[in-house]
This record gives C-alpha cells, sequence and structure tokens, in this order.
C-alpha cells in the first residue's frame, strides 16, 4: 500500500525533529504556510498534524497551533517496513535480567531496574493493619489450604472494578493467583504446546520471553510503535503467514514502552484474533496507573468470542509483595484452572483477605488516586534529569502511565557495559537486551521511577550520565 | 529369581490372613510347630516371620511369639510379579480429586478427604503473633519483590533443620517457594522435556500425575509396599527396561500409603540413580511428622552425585495457608531458579520472614512435638473406629507418621460412589482412583485424620461405614 501524501509529510517533519531541527516545545509552521511550503492542501497538513499528535509527536495548542511534544520522541519502534523473524530465545537473557533487577535496596540504594511501586507511603497503612489483624486472628479457614479459586470477597471486589476496564466479569468467572506472573505462566501453559508460535510486542517484558523459552515455544516478534503498540499492520500480515498460537500483549502502559492502545487498535486485534481463531493473553497489570482520572478499557472490553484471557495483579498498583494477582480465562477456563493446580495449589488466604478489605474499604481508590499525581510527578522530573545529564542524542519516551521510561542512547553506547557499571556504583537499570530476543536494542534502557526519591536518587541519574557519556567516548 | 523357601512360607500365611484364617491380634503358630508342618528348618520359618515383621503383617510379642499385627494388613501393592506399564493419564483425575479436596470446612464439616493438618492448636499462636507483627511494622523491603531465593533468615534455619534428615546443605543452596507443590512443579519442569517418562511409585500424590499430564510426560506406575515403599526390584527392572527421565518418590510417611523406606533401600536407589543417571525429584514433606523421636533420613542423605531434588514445605507440619515451602536442586540449581522465577517470581516475604522467627524462636520444635503425639493417637482413634464401623474385609495401612490412612474396602464396594455418597453427607474421603493412572484402586480410599476432631467427627465415620454397607449390598 503506497504512503499517503499526509504520511511522507508527517514522516518528513518526524526526520526534521529527530535531527534537531525542531526542539520539543517549539511551534511547527502554521497550517497554512506548510500547506503553501508543500505544494499540498490545508486538509493534507492537518491530517499530517493529526497523525503526529496521535503518535504523541506533537501537542496542539489551544487554537494556537501545533508545538513539538515536550516529551522528546521516540520513534525506532515505528515499522517502516512491517516484518517479523522467529527467533528461538537465549538462555543469557535470563542471567541478564536476574543481575538487573533482583536486588533489595538494601543492597543497590539506587533499584531503578525493577518495577517496584512506591511502598513507603502512608495510604498502604489501612493494608499492613488488616493484614496484622487477620494474621492475629487467623482461625483454620484462613490458615488451611483455601478453595483453589481463591477468596470469595477478594473475586467480587476485583469483578466489581473490573467495569471500569469495559469488561463484564462475574466473580466466578476469575481465578486468584500468586501475582501475574503466575497468571500469565498458567495462561500460557493452558493454550499451548512444544514449538507452538507466540506473537508478542517488540520489546516486551522479559519474563514473557523467558517463558517462551523454557516451554519450547517459539518467540514472533512483532514491532511496536512507543505510543500506541503493537503495529496492527505487522500482526495481521504475521497472522498471514504464521501458524501462531496465541498473542500475548499489554495494551496499556506496559513493560518496557509504556504505550496506550488506541480503542480502534484493541478493535483491530479483536477481529484479527477471531479470523484467525486465535486466543489472546491480555496482561492488564499497569491499567490503573493511567495518569488522567479512571482507566483506559482492556482489550478484553471488545472481546466478543470469550478468547482473551486476562491476566492482572496489586504488584505494581498496590504492593507486589503480598504476591495477589488473578486471571480471568474466558473460554479457558477450566485448562487455566488446572494449570494453577498443578502450579502452587490455591494462592495464600490471608493477603487476600487483606486485599479484599483494602478495596472494600475504598482504600484502593485513595492510594491509586494518590499514585497517580506522584508517578506522573516523577516521569517528568526523571525526564527532564536524563535529558539534563545524558549524552545529546539520547531519547526518551513518555509513557501517560506506568512506572517506567525507555530510553534510547546514543547508538555507540553499550547498554549492557552501562548497566555493569551502575551496578558497581550501587544503580541498577534494566538493558535493552532483556526485552527482546533480537539485538535490537542493545543501546536502549529502562528506567523505573516508582519509587524515585527525590532526595537521595538525583545524583544517581546524573552519576549515570557521566558513566554513559564515559562509554559514549569509547 | 526364585523364590526362596521361606518367602514362599511368608506369602501362605499371608494369604491366610487375608483369607480369614488368622485374625488381626491372633498368635500364630510358633517356630517349632510350622517347621514340623512345613518340614523346613525353624530358622527358615524365623525368616518367614522376620519377613512378615518388616512388612507390618505380624508382630513380635516379648518370646511369646508372632501375632498377627493388630493393623489390619494390607498387601495388594506387593509386587508378586513386578510388572509396570506406561500410561498417558486422564483428565478426569483432576475433577475427581478437587470435588474431594477442594473444599472449605464451613461447606463440608468432616473433610477427611483433603490432608490438612490441625490448625486450631495454640502452639500456632507465636506464628500468628509474627505475622500479624511483621505485617503491622511492614517496609518497602518486606513489601517489595524480595530476593527470587528467598529470605536469608528463613533459608538458614531450613538449612539447619535438613541436618536431622542426614543433609548437609547450604543456606545457599536452596530456594524458597509458594508451598512444596510449586518446588516439585519447577523440579519437574526442569529436568524434562515432553514425551519423557516419568517414573514414581503407585499409588502416589494425585497431582504428581497431573502435573505428568499437564506437561505432556508419560507416567510410570511402579508398585510399592505399604510399609517399606516402592519395590526396588521393580524399580530396577523399570530403570533396565526404560528410558526413565526422572523418578518423584516420598520415602517418608508419603501420600497416600504413608510407607517408611528403610535406609538400605534409599541407599539402593542412589545406587541405581547413579548407575542409570537420572535424577529423582524427593517430596520430604511429611517427614517431621514421624511419631517416634527425630525424623527419618531422606534419600538425599545418600545422595553422593548431588543428582537428588528435595523439595518439602511447611504445609503439613504447620500451616499450609501461608504456602511457605523450600527447593535444594543440588546440581540441577540453576534450571530450577529459573523455573522458580518464570513461574511466579519470588515467593512472598512476610510468611517467610514469619515462618523464619517461628523456627528461631523453637516453636517450631514445641509445635511439632505436640502434633507427632496428636496425629499418633488420632492414626489409633481412627483405624480403631473403622474397623468398627466398615464391613468385614476393611483392611487399614499402618503408617508410623503423617497425616492419612489408606483404606481398602471389599472389593464389591466402589470408593467413588462412596465419596459421592459421603459428600451429599458433609463428609469427603478421597477415593483411590485419584492416585493412580490405572483403576487398581477403584475399592481404596485415603482418610487423613490430621484435623480429626473427636467430638464432632465420630458419627461421621459411623456415617461412612453405614454407606460403605450399603453399597456392599448392592
Ligand atoms: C508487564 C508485567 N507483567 C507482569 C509482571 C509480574 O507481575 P507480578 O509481580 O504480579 O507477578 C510484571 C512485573 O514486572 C510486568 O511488568
Ligand atoms: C506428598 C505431597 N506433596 C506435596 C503436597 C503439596 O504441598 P504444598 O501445600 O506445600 O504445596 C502435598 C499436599 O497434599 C502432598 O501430600
Amino acid at each position: 500500500m503506497a504512503k499517503k501524501r499526509y504520511q511522507i509529510i508527517a514522516e518528513e517533519l518526524l526526520l526534521q525533529i529527530e535531527q534537531g531541527r525542531w526542539h520539543a516545545g517549539q511551534k511547527l509552521p502554521s497550517l497554512r504556510s506548510l500547506a503553501d511550503q508543500k505544494q499540498v492542501s490545508i486538509s493534507t497538513v492537518q491530517q499530517a498534524y493529526w497523525l503526529m499528535e496521535r503518535r504523541g509527536w506533537v501537542e496542539a495548542k489551544n487554537k494556537s497551533g501545533f508545538y513539538v511534544s515536550s516529551d522528546a520522541v521516540l520513534e525506532t519502534q515505528l515499522p517502516r517496513k512491517p516484518g517479523c523473524k522467529i527467533i528461538p530465545c537465549g538462555l543469557s537473557q535470563w542471567r541478564i535480567s536476574l543481575n538487573s533487577t533482583n536486588h533489595d535496596p538494601d543492597e543497590i540504594p539506587h533499584l531503578f531496574g525493577r518495577a517496584t511501586p512506591d511502598l513507603t507511603l502512608s495510604s498502604l497503612n489501612p493494608l499492613k493493619k488488616s493484614l496484622s489483624r487477620l494474621a492475629r486472628s487467623a482461625n483454620p479457614i484462613s490458615l488451611g489450604y483455601g478453595a483453589l479459586q481463591g477468596v470469595d470477597s477478594l473475586r467480587q471486589q476485583i469483578a466489581r472494578r473490573m467495569i471500569d476496564g469495559g469488561c463484564k466479569v462475574l466473580p466466578q468467572e476469575l481465578i486468584i493467583t500468586s501475582g501475574c506472573q503466575e497468571a500469565i505462566c498458567c495462561a500460557l501453559q493452558a493454550v499451548t504446546q512444544p514449538g507452538d508460535i507466540v506473537a508478542f510486542d517488540s520489546p516486551t517484558y522479559y519474563a514473557i520471553i523467558q517463558m517462551i523459552e523454557a516451554m519450547g515455544l517459539q518467540a514472533l516478534e512483532i514491532p511496536a510503535d512507543p505510543t500506541t503498540g503493537i503495529s496492527i499492520g505487522a500482526l495481521q500480515l504475521a497472522m498471514e503467514k504464521w501458524p501462531i498460537k496465541v498473542c500475548v500483549l499489554t495494551p496499556n502502559f506496559g513493560n518496557p514502552l509504556g504505550y496506550l492502545m488506541p480503542d480502534e487498535d484493541k478493535k483491530k486485534i479483536i477481529d484479527l484474533l477471531n479470523l484467525h481463531d486465535v486466543p489472546l493473553i491480555e496482561d492488564d497489570i499497569y491499567s490503573d496507573l493511567d495518569f488522567r482520572p479512571g482507566r483506559p478499557k482492556a482489550i478484553k472490553a471488545f472481546d466478543t468470542e470469550d478468547r482473551v484471557i486476562l491476566c492482572s495483579s496489586f504488584s505494581k498498583s498496590v504492593v507486589p509483595g503480598v504476591r495477589v494477582g488473578w486471571v480471568i480465562p474466558g473460554r479457558y477456563f477450566e485448562q487455566v484452572e488446572q494449570q494453577k493446580y498443578i502450579v502452587s495449589l490455591n494462592s495464600a488466604t490471608l493477603p487476600q483477605l487483606a486485599m479484599a478489605e483494602f478495596l472494600e474499604g475504598g482504600h484502593y481508590d485513595r492510594h491509586i488516586r494518590r499514585v497517580k499525581q506522584l508517578y506522573a510527578h516523577r516521569r517528568d522530573l526523571v525526564k527532564d534529569l536524563i535529558r539534563k545529564y545524558f549524552p545529546k542524542g539520547t531519547r526518551i519516551s513518555c509513557p501517560k502511565g506506568g512506572l517506567m521510561l525507555w530510553v534510547e542512547l546514543p547508538q555507540s553506547i553499550d547498554a549492557l557495559k552501562l548497566s555493569t557499571a551502575a551496578l558497581k556504583q550501587g544503580i541498577s537499570i534494566a538493558p535493552g537486551p532483556m526485552f527482546s530476543v533480537s539485538d535490537k536494542y542493545s543501546h536502549y534502557f529502562r528506567f523505573c521511577y516508582g519509587s524515585f526519591d527525590e532526595i537521595k536518587d538525583i545524583a544517581a541519574v546524573e552519576k549515570l550520565g557521566e558513566l554513559a557519556y564515559g562509554l559514549s567516548k569509547l
């Protein structure tokens, strides 16, 4: 399909922004002057700007025109030429990811490598109190093997909240798990056989890649746009070309790109799944961390054939340490429930009861309001610091929710080396190669700002920038 | 190998016991009179009695001779002709096992189907207090993603206790899991590929069978003796005949037979594993529930080549609801650690900290002393009740530790029907077909006495006996 005129204009402008002709915050040419210059109609220019706006490259300001988005543009994932490869995963990733994320704060004081939420907030106190009270008065029911599906009151609360994501689910359609990881693992085991092909967006959450490898599956990486997500065109192509067994996607503020998939793309994905009779494992873990009020819809909201397996947890919205997650398996209920049984029987009861109280009492909503503000502020703060301290040419994503930034370094800087050097200084980051089976992301890293501390962490970003400078000169 | 004379005599006597010629508690012929009768030497008769004693069929009483064991004899597992079959597992087992075990006490008041320890004891109070205090003062470390391997202080305590089982392990050789089930699941995934053959004793813990099925493995059941465990001869034969990839065994008070494997057999198993280069997944979960002082050795104690993967948890010795278990993977450390990561990342931190305090403070030892007495008493009580209320011909195992009895009904009584009828009366048992891929155990069931209540549960055993009578007349 030949490119439209407005697409070409948008890409030309993007190139100019990348080359530094237009800076963040600068006003772009007016519709009329650009139309004159390019010899096209005003509406064509308007379409070009709208496209750029949708991708997060420019911002429209109250009638005064279009401005280069204050967020540095990140565009490398954009599929100029859609194309995908099936690649066997490598075991080395597992070691990298452990080295980059598996630390306690008393070991590595500046933990930017792990996607942990802020765990110091007073809005968590009601949860601690519930846990404490429930433990003190624990009885044979809360100390015993509970029901495999999990605690009733918690499933009711979660089902109620799923309505905000556009999903009508009954409590009995939901299974509690020990975190989102277990949910995804059970889902993937339930719908695949060794040798099957799994499609997912690139870059993606590294544990997905490791699961695929451990289960003897094949990884098919589909390019993704850092603002709107997986390329629908590329996914369509891939589904026509390969016998894909299942897709795994995080449409809202996923790991590491942080993109927000537009609702129309969510619908298109459902159409594709229906057409090719393929299930989707949807990771919904970051959706409540939308920096705007409310939360975006899940892909499952558009699911007409019950083929989306939604996986989530409270690990990012509240605390990871209690390991409370859930899965809504749709038509795959029985298979997923059996997997859950096989993997670990039921999940611990006390944390489920405590989490149910946290939701019932309105504490969850209060906590979420608080952290949304906090994380939006930290995103901006850390972006500013990276802009200030890192080598020229460094580019940063601009997620509209979630806990992390995806940072592109100048090509010459090896993120693995940066990560190794940083660890020696007590700083962890997650280097790009963790997030893909290809070697595309050698000069990228993920920076998690969830528990960023304005007092003790700023100097660490400066230090990180220095290390990057040092590596750029090698 | 032809049978020895003393073996033949032992089997003849056993047959007579089975046919009702000798009753439980009855004195058997003296050495001399039997020697005369069989025209063999006295020492041959003595060997026959010793064999029967070792198998738990007879008891020697202070110089007055040999008596039919007061425990009804259970012998069907005895491999008259060692032989094994590879059978694909059936999904139906999963439904049966859920129906039989997955209930809360408020739903089914007489839960004899699930292997739950007593959860009402005051010796658990220190654990509740620790949990409560730790939750109240939870900090970012205890609320966050902990280290993948688990909490240090807990690993130290467990490593120290493993010495009692004859195992020298360092804390860093141990990974904490969310229960023993997760440990076994990770171990099995780590050492197998789909299609591989897994050998285990029959009857066995049903979740093993379900794991084997879910992972696309093949089940190879090896007959086991109800007092001494898996038939070494049959295992040897099977290892010569089939390319067995891994064995799974519970040598001490396992589920459901409750046998205690002699140390000499443990050594022989290690020799076989070494000879055929096969790993063993050893389930050590019931070992601390030895009714005598101390605990028996683990097979791992005799492991000369680090090929035993020991799996265990506090689910049976303390409480299942906290989901704290561990795995000691030996030479398979890295593969098992990766599986743990893939399956659920780290396990919850707070319960680990609480369990560490429970062990450190000596509360664990006190609790274990208490429950050993209690369970030994309940074993006897429930055996007496079953003898009293069940149809003639019912036979019961006599475990020397653990939480369960294995009951053989007269052949005509279908245990699945008994289980279904019992559930309607608020009583759960675990029917025999759950424990095997063959249909050998249709007239067996498992009875768990761990939380047996002398006041409210006695009438339920009477009821169960009545139901069995009813079914025997059909
Ligand atoms: C996208 C995504 N899914 C799942 C997980 C794991 O979640 P949990 O801690 O609930 O198992 C993470 C954690 O990093 C994540 O980023
Ligand atoms: C032999 C055996 N292994 C493992 C388990 C599961 O243990 P956990 O609850 O620690 O996962 C059980 C529970 O019934 C069992 O009987």
